[in-house]
């Protein structure tokens, strides 16, 4: 498979993402329809998201739980625009143990309602706050179009519920969150995401505001990467989630919820990948380094394998891969590890034997440029260095692309041709007239109001020139 | 609620165990019939024992993936003894975005079925195996009487799912996984389980062989704490698993499949806690250490916590919990702690920071007998040998107690008394008539047939008393 040529990103990137996927071994269809299997090689580089992430959940002093899947579909009933949003998505189960339940069950697709349920119960007093909590889990969305990673009926994520004293302590957590799950992207994954606060009608069906991280795709279009909601005290109103203050008065909690998915993996495919496969950040890479050994017969193996052996002990702080199928070719193996985006290569041959040297080629970077020639001596860290070279080079060259394709539009016209192919940055009044006609006009949605702007800065909305006080991007998205 | 007495394990067991359970902040009942919440107490005693177990998994060449939840309801109906077992627990989805499907979905209760299809699509030749995956995932099974950790209609676990070109190969993985299973027990958890073999009518529905780790519990009760399946040929002729060998000929495979899960937990709880709760081993409790500040005053305190902070830096490659709530006393806290489980206390009062010392108290040693005065000077060495102490004596402890209520059984009567509190070793002749009449007549179910019998030994069988090659074990069992 790996000698095959992808379909290049110009002639189809929906078909070259798919491709890259599948061949790189990261995830395959199942049986099960909108369903997927994460396979090793994916499930790892998932691993590796989760573990930076929970890292940082724990460092800001969240702990992980875990609650039913199964919610009594009642509980939807009781935030309204909660159920609006989430009941034409909802598996609901009415059979078990072979009885039809009283009361059908639904998968969760989100766990605020019984996350709720629950605080109601833990909360007394302001003591027990802020109570924060996250889960890793799986959730279930009935989606009708689907696509690897991006959007599956079941897909893996994790979901943070805190509960504060105050509307301004639940704001700040939506507000570190979002910083960490941008330090995240930017620092692991080399994703150069854009914080923003999303418009009224594409925020979380029942948040006051949602946040979001925003990343440009490697065919301009945008992909929410992650979001963090402040729910303001909605969930708490329909689930009773009340406190005794320090004046021993009854109040409502404040919450929030965030989450980072699965998606995420998609959004480094499209980020990174180019026509040659995958290309994974270091950081984050089920394989930082793969060997390949170069050979002509068993005498000239036995030797090769001998450093090869050498240089894996020296590189054991490392995620190293050693290829010695002895079925293959060199080139063909070269080809396989590009496709599966290993961010470096080491090859070592009879000559290398000799020089005591290793040649190394980066991911990166094609072709002669990227290949350096290292000593076996000191081999560690030389190789850290190279790896945090090529995260650096990763995430500027994501970045300038990013930037290439953001345009400022002075008017509507120049935003319909912006969009076609990148972001357009432009005043909005704020209307969802506006934005509804332009999504349809344009096909481009609103991603978000990027924070920090002026006050005292105003505009004319793009789209009907009235007074307008925020910029916001528009552009096609996943 | 740390200061009311829980019910001694004499008085009601099974009172005891909820009871520690729920006000150690393990665990919380649900509003969804027999599901549970598992707290951040509880879920980070479950990290622990996943990070020891999934270390052992990768070290002997397993890798993680995801398949899907939802599987169709007709996968089941592929392997006659599996669809037997598992249709009376199935949780059926019958909706999925507002429309009735046209092929019902179950969650799955395991995945065998599912595993075993895409297994089909991925296994071409011999150089594919062994193909060696685990996936943590949760499962439903619709059980009617349900018990926190021990038996919840959603549980975690593991499945480890293999495929193997020969029945000895099969085999070899099973018990593979089977001592696997018994060190991660006895070496973390200090559960001293016992290997076997179950009885045809205990084991897996689909398997040709079950093995199993049981452990005696503190009221000499029987738990399978984890089961490694040799599923012979069953399931690659149901799901048309199939290799080309080394001469090109198709050959079904042979697999296996195995999994510990948080029922796990319950076995923690119910081998080590005593009348003042809780008892963790300390190499997975989720905190090794609690530190307790004493003071009378506030200029105490300002030197005490300073100590504190001075004992805590030395102590950073433990898992350590600084107790400086303001408003309770150390004696509470004690109490508490004791509750939780916590192996090791040290108390710091004014008096240790003028002797530069600290006080330790062991968890599982009560009063004067568990209490040793440490030197503030290299801190990190005396705890980590107190630590080690501790779980040796743990484990020592708990391998006395199961050896002291396991008997021999030379008759039927005694079979009798025995099983009322313990558990018999006797002879039987394999058939599954003796199995049943022992059961309805005693309430004791076989557990296992334990490893390295001598052939050449014969006896009785206890029941019939025709003849009998092996000894197994007898007893109630949760």
């Amino acid at each position: 498979m790996a000698d095959e040529k992808l379909t290049p990103r110009s002639e189809n990137y929906s078909d070259w993402y798919n491709q890259v996927i599948l061949r790189a071994d990261m995830a395959d269809y199942s049986p099960v329809r909108g369903c997927m299997v994460i396979k090793p090689y994916g499930w790892t580089l998932w691993e590796n998201i989760q573990h930076e992430l929970d890292r940082r959940f724990k460092a800001t002093g969240h702990v992980n739980a875990a609650f039913p899947m199964l919610i009594p579909k009642s509980f939807f009933e009781k935030e309204k625009d909660h159920v609006e949003g989430f009941a034409p998505e909802l598996a609901v189960v009415t059979i078990g143990g072979g009885q039809e339940l009283e009361e059908p069950l639904v998968i969760r697709p989100t766990s605020e309602t019984i996350i709720g349920y629950m605080f109601s119960k833990w909360i007394k007093s302001y003591r027990d706050l802020p109570l924060l909590i996250n889960q890793w889990a799986n959730v279930v969305r009935w989606e009708m179009r689907t696509r690897l990673f991006l959007r599956t009926l079941e897909f893996y994520w994790q979901e943070g519920h805190t509960a504060h004293s105050s509307e301004a302590e639940a704001k700040e957590e939506t507000l570190r969150i979002l910083d960490l799950y941008a330090d995240f992207a930017i620092n692991e994954a080399a994703v150069p995401v854009i914080k923003g606060i999303k418009s009224e009608s594409e925020k979380f069906a029942g948040a006051m505001e949602t946040y979001s991280i925003e990343a440009m795709m490697g065919d301009t279009k945008a992909l929410q990467a992650g979001t963090s909601h402040h729910l303001g005290q909605n969930f708490a109103k329909a689930f009773d989630i009340k406190y005794l203050d320090n004046n021993n008065e009854l109040q409502y909690c404040w919450t929030t919820s965030w989450g980072v998915s699965t998606r995420f993996i998609g959004a480094i495919v499209m980020t990174h990948g180019d026509d040659n496969g995958l290309m994974l950040p270091p950081r984050i890479a089920p394989y930082q380094v793969v060997i390949v050994p170069i050979y002509k017969n068993d005498e000239e193996r036995s030797r090769v394998m001998e450093t090869v052996q050498n240089v894996t002990r020296q590189l054991e702080a490392f995620r190293v891969k050693v290829d010695d199928r002895t079925e293959l070719t060199p080139g063909f193996k070269y080809h396989e590890w590009e496709l599966r985006g290993v961010p470096l290569r080491l090859e070592i041959g009879p000559k290398d034997v000799e020089k005591n040297s290793v040649m190394a080629a980066r991911r990166d970077m094609p072709g002669k440029a990227g290949k350096t020639i290292l000593s076996q001596e000191n081999l560690g860290p030389q190789v850290g260095a190279l790896l945090d070279t090529i995260q650096a080079a990763m995430l500027k060259r994501a970045t300038e692309f990013r930037d290439a394709n953001i345009h400022w539009a002075n008017n509507y016209d120049e935003l319909k041709q912006i969009v076609e192919n990148g972001w357009a940055e432009a005043w909005w009044c704020g209307s969802r007239e506006c934005e509804a006609k332009i999504k349809e006009e344009t096909k481009a949605t609103t991603r978000c109001i990027p924070l920090n702007q002026e006050n005292s800065e105003h505009g004319k909305c793009i789209y009907c020139g009235n007074d307008a006080q925020q910029k916001i991007y528009f552009s096609k998205a996943y």
